[in-house]
């Protein structure tokens, strides 16, 4: 716990300062205001997390959340439970959806064992694991309250150590049979919103499962009846070891002012739990894509984080990461490389001028 | 006119078998079916293209078309004309908004003076003037029938050309003050549909010039009349030339068997127009981000093209094509590097019986 408290207590907002400095030399580019959108937003925001008005990634990981899940029992998954131990295999040795692109985008994965429910005697996963697997959250709790907080803290503690090693971008995964239902559970239990909007069909469940997930993640929570004001209490009620691992991922680059990508439902959720925890935590995440859970929309909704890309997928694993992690790249060019107004003659200042007129026409 | 007949009669569907053969290889893939979207959709659709099932690209381009347009004389643009001359200059120095994105997804510009209204003597930009920039289409047509023709097959000169020279991924942008007008021109000349669908702010304009270039865009067409059915009358009575020469470009990457990226508003109305002209030029076409012109979304409706990306961008100059170009080559490397369900002892044909019960459950 005083892993947990010290990093909260170290999370503060992103320099607003700076962040004015960065979009000042962003509208000095020869280009209408503007114009180029999320990139100009993701230049300004690295500015308010780094502190820097000129930045550049050296080092980009993908942390890999793996863990179990008790609720498995139910029939709520369409692969058999075998797959996250396989999971683990592939992904260390390159072969999973998440390793192509991280490839591509010269990323590393660091694979990390939260909860699998089998020992996993992998040299290049790291062993962090807080429990064979969560319980089936239908009959009792998913893990105690002291189990979430040691898988956050190992969340935490593998950033940590991820970013003394150089690393100033991040982005979350998970592997976990069975985590759509964790995550669908954590969102109702935040939200109560309409059953539909929470839960989808996962990795691709038959109309019966689909409806058994309904019923199951309903009944979880009214069974537990969590407290949404809790974060902690939802998380370990009707959560998940990877969703509690992601959250301290999130929560470990707040607190050392680094960069955090989002993935699919799961991850999402992990950030929405982050977010509950400690607000100023979504100040330093950046969306991926949009899944193709239904879940997705709703965490988009409340978190507003808005997605910028839309590819149909339904991975997790910290695939949309992986696309996004170029495009943060390229925006982090634009201060650098682009021509500015000079060429017309003009300050700074008269581009400032010009700005705040032309500003009122476009909502953003 | 030979050229372009000769390119359009050597432009044929994409290979549906061996799309078919892709599709198998990417559901033997480690993962559920269709669980990459897009990148699935994107492996296949260029396996369809060059006819083979494993692909990587080589070299990368975005061929920039550079035009003026005489109905900036009625005030429609925000920005001066000069702006198209400097972009010609800054476009081949490296310091356009294209140049940074370019720069990072490794992609060469490709400059071509179409139609610039003064001289331009800059040794990297391909000189294929058809004319000084077009008539004001408020008073008198764009250009003749045989000017769009002729800037059509400067477009397909240079892309035969680039593709001679070993470039296996296209993409177009525009520059050219006043465009937009043009763009929304020549959708509205194709749909008819309501004007605040089709003409939006541009680069940026006040609300009494945004009422202008809705009735300059609506009295054109009701001027001319151009027939919807007949893509060269719309393209030379209210069209550009930098449309004419992009849609070259769609035309020749669909005969040449190469696929070619869309950009923004002004990219997908060339896109539309090559579609008109030869229908399945649309299967070469890749899109890339959903411009925040309201025409934009017509155009997703009509083409069938749907965005991967929502960056609420709206420069043109092909900066969406930059972004895409990562997006496409991560998604050729899914059928080389990943796993696949050998691992649970299942075979190509065993896995396809599982998909085709799998399938009905999801849209795609």
């Amino acid at each position: 716990m005083r892993l947990l408290e010290q990093t909260l207590a170290a999370i503060l907002p992103t320099n607003a300062k700076v962040m004015a400095e960065a979009q000042r030399e962003i509208d000095y580019c020869l280009k209408p205001p503007g114009s180029l959108g999320k990139l100009e937003d993701i230049a300004r925001q690295i500015a308010g997390i780094t502190g820097k008005v000129r930045n550049t990634i050296k080092k980009k990981a993908i942390v890999v959340m793996m863990a179990d899940n008790g609720v498995y029992a139910e029939g709520i998954a369409m692969y058999p439970q075998d797959i996250t131990r396989i999971g683990a295999d592939f992904v260390t040795s390159g072969r999973m959806g998440v390793n192509f692109l991280a490839n591509y985008a010269g990323a590393d994965i660091i694979a990390v064992d939260v909860g699998i429910q089998v020992e996993v005697d992998l040299p290049k996963v790291i062993n962090r694991k807080v429990r064979y697997g969560t319980a089936n959250f239908l009959r009792e709790p998913a893990m105690t309250r002291q189990e979430a907080v040691q898988a956050i803290e190992a969340g935490i503690e593998v950033t940590n150590q991820a970013i003394d090693e150089g690393y100033d971008l991040l982005g979350t995964g998970e592997i976990g049979i069975g985590n759509t239902t964790a995550s669908s559970a954590v969102l109702y239990g935040f939200t109560e919103a309409p059953i539909d909007r929470v839960v989808g069909r996962g990795a691709g469940l038959t109309d019966e499962a689909f409806e058994r997930k309904k019923q199951v993640v309903k009944q979880a929570v009214e069974l537990h009846r969590p407290n949404p004001k809790d974060p902690l209490d939802v998380l370990s009620k009707v959560g998940s070891l990877d969703i509690a691992g992601m959250t301290g991922v999130y929560l470990a680059c707040a607190a050392r002012r680094v960069p955090v990508v989002t993935d699919g439902l799961i991850s999402n959720v992990a950030a929405l739990t982050a977010m509950r925890i400690k607000p100023e935590a979504v100040q330093y995440m950046i969306p991926s894509h949009i899944s193709f859970e239904p879940g997705a929309k709703l965490l988009k909704e409340i978190t507003g984080l808005e997605p910028m890309l839309d590819m149909n997928m339904r991975l997790g694993e910290g695939t949309g990461c992986a696309l996004v992690f170029s495009i943060i790249e390229a925006a982090l060019r634009m201060i650098e490389e682009m021509g500015t107004f000079a060429i017309l003659g003009k300050s700074r200042d008269e581009i400032g001028d010009h700005i705040m007129a032309y500003r009122g026409k476009f909502p953003r």
